[in-house]
C-alpha cells in the first residue's frame, strides 16, 4: 500500500496546477477568434484547476520523496493520467462540443495518450478553441505531464527520478548507455524546439497559425486528431505532407538522441542500434509498398504510390496516425505490413506508442541464439545489441512486455467480440489504443471512428490507451493483490 | 557440417524399410476390397523401398551411433521426413488419385504431420486402399516415424535417445521430471492400444472395420483426415461423435502420463500441471462456447449447442481438424476462442500441434512474475510450474519458441498475401500448418480445402507442416550457415 499520501497529493496538486495553466492557452485561442462563450468554458475550467491544485501545494508540507518508493511512483503516474484526462474532458462537456463524459473522456483521454482515435464524426465544425485544446493534449502528453511537472516544480527532487521512468517510454535497459538521461528540462527544450520548427516550415507551407500549431502538436506529439475531417488530405499540400512525414519519423526517435547530439555537438549518438533498426524499418517498408502500390495501380502512378506509401509509414510506425488516404484500399500484401508497424511503433525514449523497436531487434536476437544453441547446447551466448550484452533481466523484462502486450489484445478483442463486432476491428482496435496509433481497420479504418462503440467499451479502450501510453505495467500492477496488501 | 554420413545413411535406411513395411497394410485392404489395381501400386512402392532399405541397412557397416552429435540428430531427423514424405506419397501418384507431384506431397505431408488439411475436394471417390493409406500416414506421423523405427531396430543404441529427443513434441524441461520419457517402445504400446479400444467402440458404435480403422488412426495421430467429404458429420452418429471427441481430448494428452499410469498402476501422474491446465482450458473453452451458441440460436437448442461446441474444442485444441459442424457460421466470440485454441495445442508428449499448453502456462507465469518484479525490483522470484522452478534456460527455449513461431506466421502470412490472397486465409493458413490442425478460417474454412493454392505455396506450406510437426527449431536449424560451416 501507498506509504506517503501526502506526497502523492501534493504531487496530483501540481499536476492540477499544470494541466490548469495548460488551459489558458486555449483560452487566448478562443478569444482571439471571438469565441467568447467558449473561453466563459476554460476559464470555468482552468480558474478552479489552479487555485486548488496551488492551495494543495502550498498548504501541504514539504514531503521527503527520497522515500517514496516503486509502488508510490507507479500508483502517482496513474492517478496522474486518469485525473488530469477527467479535468481535461471538462471543457469538452461544459461547451456542449462533445456533451456525454463517455465520449469526452474518450477523447481526452487519445488526446493525452496521443493515440488520436476521435469518437467525433465532424470536427470542423467545433469552435476553434476545443479544437485547440484537443490538438494541444497531445502535446501535452506526448513527452508526459508528470515529466513537464517534474520540469516546472523541481520540488520533487530525487522521487520524481522514479516517477519520471515510469511515465517515459522504452525498456530500462540496465548497464547499456544508449537511453542517456537528459532530464525532464532537456527533453522539454528539445521537443518545444523542434515543435517550433515544424510549425513555422507548415507556416511557410502556407499553412496559417492555428493549422500550422495544431498540426505539429499532433506531429511531435505523434497523436493524430486533426482539425478537419479528412485529417492531413485536407490541404492537398504536397510540401506540408513531406514536412509532416518527416517529423512525424523524427518524433518516432528516442529525443535523448537529440538532446546528446546537440548538446554533446556530435552526431555520434545516432550509432544507436534502435534508431539504425527503425530507420531501416521505415525504409524498407516505404520501399516495400511502393512496390506494391506501383504495381497494383492502385494510385495513378509511381510518384502517387511513393507520396501515399512514405506518408502512411510514417504516420503508422510512430503511432501517430495522420492519413492523407485510406489504407484499407491497399492489397492484402500492404496491409500486413501496416498491421506490423503498428505492433513496432518507435523507439524508446520518443513520443510514439507500440512494442518499441528495441524491444523487437532484441527478441529476435533472442531467437536466433536460440536456434544456435539448439546446435551447440554448451556455447554459452549473450544476446548483444550494439555491441553490449543484454542482461538476462532486462531480457525477461522485453519478454514479458511482448507477452503482457500479447496477452492484453487477446482479452480486448474477446471482450469487444461478445458486443457483437467483428474479430478484425476488435482486433484492430484494441491494437490501435494499446500502440497509440489511432485507425486500425473494418470498422473504425483511417476513414471511421470510434463512435458507434458502447459506454463501457469506451472506457474499456480508455484504460487501455492509458495502459498503452505508460507501457502497460504500471497500470497491469493496480491490477495486483500485492499492490493493495496493507502489510507490504 | 554431418560428421558420419554413413551413420545417417543406415538410419534413413532403417525409416525406408519400416515405411515400405507400413505400406502393406493398405496393400491389404486393397486386395479386399477388391481393388487389384492399387494393391499393385502399393506393391510397386512397397517392394522396393523395402529392398533398399533392408540392403542399406545389412550393407553399411555398424555403427557407433554415440559419437552421433546434435546436429546429426537434427539433420537425420529433417532428412527423415523429407525422404518418408516423398516415399509416402508415390502410392497417390502412381495411383492416380492425386496424379500431381505437388497435390500429392502437400496430402503426403499433411498425412504425416497429423495436419489434415487436404487438397481433395472429393474425397469419397477414392479407392479405399488409397483412402487407408492417406489415413495410416497419421497413425504412423502422430507418434514419430523415427520413433516407431527406433522402436522396432534398436540398432540404434545410444545415439536414438538423441534422435527420439528432436522428434517427440514438447519442451525439454530440465529437472523437471513431468516429461518422463517411457522410451520408444512404451509409447507405442499405449498408443497401439488406444488406437485399438477407440475401433472397437467406433466398431460397437455401428461403423465398419475401414471406417472404425481410418477413424481412429485419424483421431489418435490427432489428424483429422476423414474418408468423408462432410468429415464425421457423415455419419450423424451420436455415440461415434462422442467418442471420437473423447479420443480426441485423450490424444492431446502426453503419452507418457498413460504409461506410467499404466505400468505404475497409480494414477497419481494426473495431478501433473500441464495436464491439469489443459484440462480446464478444454472445459472453459466447452462451457463458454456452448452458451454463447445457445444464446445466439445458432443451433436448435442447448443439447445441439453442447454436441456442436465440444466436438469442435476437441478437434481444435488437440490439432485434429475433424468437423461435424462449419464453425465459420459462429458469432465473432466463439471465432476468437478457436483461433487461440489453435495456437495453443495439446500437451507436450502427446500427437497434438501447437505450440502446447506447457509453454503457454510457463509464458503466463513469466509476465505475471515480471509484474510483481516492477513492485519489488529487488525479490529474486523463480517461475515455477507444479511447484518446481523452471531454469532460465528453459524459460529461454520456451519465449525463443513462442517467438519463432509468431515470426513464421507473419513471414507465411506475408509470403502467401503476396500472391492477392486476403490476410485472414493467409494467416490461418500458416496457423493450422504450422499447428498441424487442418481447417482454418476464410477460403480453408472447415468445409473447403487447400487446392486452390500453387504449387509455390503448397510446398511453402508443406515445409511449415514439417517445421511444425518437429517443432520449428530442427528445421530453422537448417537454414543457419553455422549448420553448413565445414568447420563445425
Amino acid at each position: 500500500m501507498i506509504i506517503n499520501k501526502k506526497a502523492i497529493i501534493k504531487i496530483l496538486c501540481a499536476v492540477m496546477t499544470v494541466v490548469g495553466l495548460s488551459m489558458l492557452l486555449p483560452l487566448v485561442v478562443s478569444l482571439f477568434y471571438g469565441e467568447y462563450d467558449v473561453a466563459k468554458c476554460f476559464g470555468i475550467c482552468a480558474a478552479p484547476t489552479i487555485a486548488l491544485g496551488l492551495l494543495g501545494v502550498k498548504i501541504l508540507p514539504k514531503q521527503d520523496n527520497s522515500v517514496l518508493r516503486m509502488r508510490d511512483g507507479f500508483f502517482i503516474v496513474a492517478a496522474t493520467w486518469f485525473v488530469m484526462s477527467l479535468i481535461g474532458c471538462l471543457p469538452f462537456i461544459i461547451s456542449g462540443a462533445i456533451p456525454r463524459l463517455a465520449d469526452a473522456f474518450f477523447e481526452t483521454v487519445s488526446g493525452f495518450t496521443t493515440t488520436g482515435s476521435s469518437i467525433l464524426s465532424e470536427i470542423e465544425s467545433l469552435p476553434r478553441g476545443i479544437l485547440y485544446w484537443r490538438s494541444f493534449t497531445h502535446w501535452l502528453g506526448g513527452m508526459g505531464v508528470l515529466v513537464l511537472t517534474i520540469a516546472l516544480l523541481p520540488m520533487l527532487g530525487i522521487g520524481g527520478q522514479k516517477i519520471m521512468r515510469a511515465e517515459t517510454t522504452g525498456p530500462t535497459m540496465d548497464k547499456i548507455s544508449f537511453t542517456i538521461n537528459s532530464g525532464a528540462k532537456g527533453l522539454y527544450i528539445v521537443y518545444g524546439a523542434m515543435t517550433l520548427i515544424e510549425m513555422i516550415l507548415l507556416g511557410l507551407c502556407g499553412l496559417d497559425f492555428f493549422d500550422a500549431s495544431t498540426h505539429a502538436f499532433g506531429t511531435l506529439g505523434t497523436g493524430g486528431f486533426s482539425t478537419y475531417n479528412t485529417s492531413i488530405g485536407h490541404f492537398q499540400n504536397l510540401p506540408a505532407e513531406i514536412i509532416i512525414t518527416v517529423f512525424m519519423i523524427l518524433a518516432g526517435v528516442n529525443f535523448n538522441l537529440y538532446y546528446s547530439a546537440v548538446s554533446g555537438k556530435s552526431l555520434g549518438a545516432f550509432k544507436d542500434p534502435e534508431f539504425k533498426g527503425y530507420m531501416a524499418i521505415v525504409g524498407v517498408s516505404m520501399v516495400f509498398i511502393t512496390v506494391m502500390l506501383t504495381v497494383s495501380h492502385t494510385y495513378s502512378g509511381f510518384g502517387e504510390s511513393l507520396r501515399m506509401s512514405s506518408f502512411t509509414v510514417g504516420s503508422i510506425i510512430s503511432s501517430t496516425g495522420y492519413a492523407i488516404t485510406d489504407y484499407e484500399v491497399w492489397p492484402e500484401a500492404c496491409k500486413l505490413p501496416v498491421l506490423i508497424l503498428m505492433l513496432i511503433g518507435g523507439c524508446g525514449g520518443s513520443t510514439a506508442g507500440g512494442l518499441k523497436v528495441i524491444r523487437v531487434i532484441v527478441l529476435v536476437k533472442l531467437i536466433r541464439r536460440n536456434v544456435k544453441k539448439r546446435l551447440s547446447p554448451r556455447t554459452v551466448t549473450a544476446v548483444k545489441v550494439g555491441g553490449k550484452a543484454v542482461s538476462e533481466d532486462t531480457l525477461n523484462g522485453i519478454v514479458a512486455h511482448i507477452g503482457l502486450y500479447a496477452l492484453l489484445c487477446i482479452l480486448g478483442t474477446f471482450i469487444i467480440s461478445l458486443t457483437g463486432v467483428d474479430n478484425i476491428t476488435s482486433f484492430t482496435s484494441v491494437v490501435t489504443c494499446l500502440s497509440n496509433i489511432g485507425p486500425g481497420f473494418g470498422l473504425i479504418g483511417p476513414t471511421e471512428n470510434f463512435g458507434f462503440y458502447s459506454d463501457f467499451i469506451k472506457y474499456l479502450l480508455s484504460v487501455y490507451m492509458i495502459a498503452g501510453r505508460l507501457e502497460m505495467f504500471t497500470i497491469a500492477i493496480l491490477f495486483t493483490r500485492d499492490f493493495w496488501d496493507k502489510n507490504k
